[in-house]
This record gives structure tokens, sequence and C-alpha cells, in this order.
């Protein structure tokens, strides 16, 4: 054929249910869809039609490299009509996008791209901390702390400032964010597993940013600085006993209560 | 009863398809919505059930004060138990949320937060222009270009950089931008109504930004600045003659595929 076109589809941070409608939809009418393994098995069910490809990455390693996804995109295209590209979060965000944009415009491949709900946001729901406020919190920050070379990097540059992919150097980001010029008492809310019925919130300052390692492990993690970190007038701080808080558990996608 | 709770539900930017499916399931199971003005009325079909209210603020104006909100909110608690309150975008950004949230912890009422797509990345998708760029787009800022008093200010603080709310102070966003330090071709892109089926896209330079006025106007929208404006390697520019994109109609949400 080689006339397939391409959806990127934003998954969302996690749990199925934060997929955009039109996300939802365009799985729907999907051929194949192409997988990143974080996104939720429970995504399956909304294009039950469709043969399932998991390509991408898991928290830290890379299950395939870029060029591989790459190449299986525009095998795809020439297979099938519609292909789905999963990725997690919004695919403008720490998605990779770019480098499969490039690949299908080289190709002269169709492509739409669908956004979702990002980690940060997810986390700051989930928390009920808001990433703006009234008069002191004007911008946010998303930024991935490592560079390409592993290297961690920190800044002051807004009045929240949201860290991706941190997990594993959470240490080395305290550090480095005090030496940035950050009080060492600022507030950071470090969440896993953001908008997941499993997630885990805690409070800290940069200064004992260490302490959320054990109670994160290697679950995907965005830490919050600043600003947004702090609760709102007349909500609770989290105490250390209180560190640890799961959320609700969400219905399964699959009972939906709108026919 | 006042035993009522609040569910806090992103809608997305615009179009009633880019809410969340957690979203649209808590619409349905809403007794009354409070919403902003400026949702797209399609979403009204997720909650046919439910008392509407609209209460929220249109573009520029601020048609309810917030404390007129706040009391609507408490007074909708005392007699409903299920209370949605939709805001536009995500609502930890730029969503007044925090001003909510503290009305309802005062009074002791319970409260959950849908995270939502802010528009900033639906005007990515839509211009498929990734936020991030790998090696040379590290982290993106979401800011706000007013103050409290009107005041406009602009920073060089993001690889990318994206202002919401400047839609009708771009001569002076592109001024200050090259006093604080942006080269002055530095790309921008202009979105309105990103997410909707009459989204209007233009790219500028900072220094001529003021150009995009006219093709705007009055339309809610976002501006692109640095790394994340750029297309990617293979996609054409925006010539001048090719400014105004209108993305193709969507399907109605009414008319859902799967049952």
């Amino acid at each position: 054929m080689g006339a397939g076109r391409v959806i990127f589809v934003s998954a969302g941070p996690g749990a199925a249910d934060l997929i955009t409608v039109r996300g939802a939809r365009a799985l729907g009418t999907a051929d194949i869809v192409l997988a990143d393994a974080l996104a939720d098995p429970a995504l399956r069910d909304l294009a039950p039609q469709a043969q399932w490809v998991l390509v991408g990455k898991r928290g830290y390693e890379h299950s395939a490299k870029q060029t591989e996804i790459n190449a299986l995109l525009l095998k795809a295209t020439q297979e099938h009509a519609v292909v789905v590209r999963l990725k997690g979060g919004d695919a403008s965000i720490f998605g990779r996008l770019e480098e499969e944009l490039v690949a299908l415009a080289e190709a002269g491949v169709a492509s739409e791209v669908i956004p979702g709900v990002t980690a940060a946001f997810a986390a700051a729901a989930h928390a009920q901390r808001p990433l703006t406020r009234r008069g002191r919190g004007r911008n946010v920050s998303l930024t991935t702390a490592m560079t390409e070379t592993g290297e961690l990097r920190a800044a002051l540059s807004a009045d929240t400032e949201v860290f991706y992919m941190a997990g594993r150097q959470l240490a080395t980001l305290g550090a480095k964010l005090i030496v940035a010029g950050w009080p060492a008492d600022t507030l950071a809310l470090v969440v896993s597993r953001a908008g997941c019925a499993d997630a885990i919130t805690s409070e800290h300052s940069i200064a004992t940013l260490a302490d959320a390692a054990p109670l994160h492990g290697n679950c995907p993690t965005v830490v919050t600085v600043g600003t947004g970190a702090a609760p709102v007038q007349g909500q609770p701080h989290l105490t250390p006993a209180s560190k640890i808080v799961v959320s609700p558990e969400q219905a399964p996608l699959t009972t939906q209560s709108r026919s």
C-alpha cells in the first residue's frame, strides 16, 4: 500500500482513563498500534481490532533504539492504512516526537498529533497543589534534569519547576538546586505513578530530597519544586507519617457508565 | 444536605473531545456543573442530567468575580451531592484553582482534581512542532506574560517559552522579549483556538510578532517562542501566504463510533 498515515496519540501519564476522548477514538480506528511499554495495559481495550506492537522505552531503559522505532513506523505505514503511535504523557513533552516526525516528513507520510496530559499536571491534580498561584506563581518550567550524557543540571528559572526523569538522582538534584540558588528549605513534592490508582506522593525540602528515593523506588517520578509544591491555604502539609498517599482506586476503563 | 463534594474537571483547550475519558465520566456523574464560559457547548452532551451554570471568564473579561464563584461553589455543595467545576485547559495551569481549593478547604468540603490538556500542548500538536527537542530543547516554560496590574513581563528562562493570555499585547511581548535577550529573529509560533476545528496558526519572528494580531483577533491565543516554535527537519516553514491553517473538521462529540 504505502499510503498509510500516522496518528500520534498521547496516552497521558499512566492510567488509561487519562487519555483524551479524541485519543481514545483514534485508537478505535487503528489498524496497528506501536506503543510505549509504559502505557496502561487497559488502553488495549480501546483498540481490540488493532495489532499491538510494544516498541517504547520503559523507565530508564531504551528497549528499542529510536532508529528502530522510526523504521518500524515507516514499515507499518506501508502495510496499514491507520497507524497509531501511542506515547506516554503528552507527545510534545519529552516524547521524542521530533525524531519520528522527521522520519515521516522525509518519507512523505502524513501525520496527525493528538495532545495529552503530562505527568506534571497529573501530579499537581493528585496532590491538589496547582502549578500556578495568583501573584506569586506566574510561570512553570517543565524540564528534564538530565543531559544526553547523563549529566544532571538544575537552575532557578521559574516560580515552579517540574523535573522529569530525575527519580534516580534525587540527592544530586537537591544539591544542584541549592547551588543554583534555591533556598535549602524550598519545598519539593515528589509524585510517582501520577494519575494511577497506586500513585505515591511525598513532601520534602530540596535539602532532604534524597529521603524520597526509598519511598518511590524505580517508579516514573516527577519532582515539583517551588511555589507549586506547597499546599494551598487550609490544606495540610504531608507529615512524615502521612508521606505515602494512595489515591482511591479508579474504576476500570471497561466499565463505562455512559453507553 | 451540605455533604456534596466537588470534582474539578479540566476540559482541555476548547474542542470537547480533548477532555479526558476520566473527565467525561465525572461529568456523567454530576448533579450540577459550574462551567467556564469558554468551554465547548458540546461538553454539555456529557452531562445532560446535570444543571448547568456558566460562571467563568470569557477571554479577558471577568464575567463573575472569583469570590462570587467561590460562593456559588459552596452553595452548590449544600444543595447537590456531586458538583463538577469545569475549567478550560488544565485546572492547575492558570486556572485559578488555588482560590477555589482554599474556599473548599476552609469549608471542609471534599474535592478531587482531574487533569487535562493545556493550550500549549494543543498548539504544539496542531502545528506538529514538539515543545522539547533532543539536545537543544530540554525545558519548556509555561508563563503568563501579564502581572495582576496588567503589566507585561518577559524573560529568557527556557529553551522554549509559551506565553498565555498575551494575545492583545503581541507587539509589546515581542519588544520585551528582545530586551530580555532573545535574538530578534527568534521564531514565534502563534496559535489561536488550539485544538479546535477552526484553529489558526501563524509563524513570525519576535521582531514581527505584531503582524499576528490581525490574524488572530480576540481569540484565546498562545505564543510559543524559541526552539519549540521551529518546524522539525523536513517540515515546511509557514510562508506568509500559508500563515492561516485551518485544521480538518473534527467529528462532533455526539457521533462516537465506539458504543
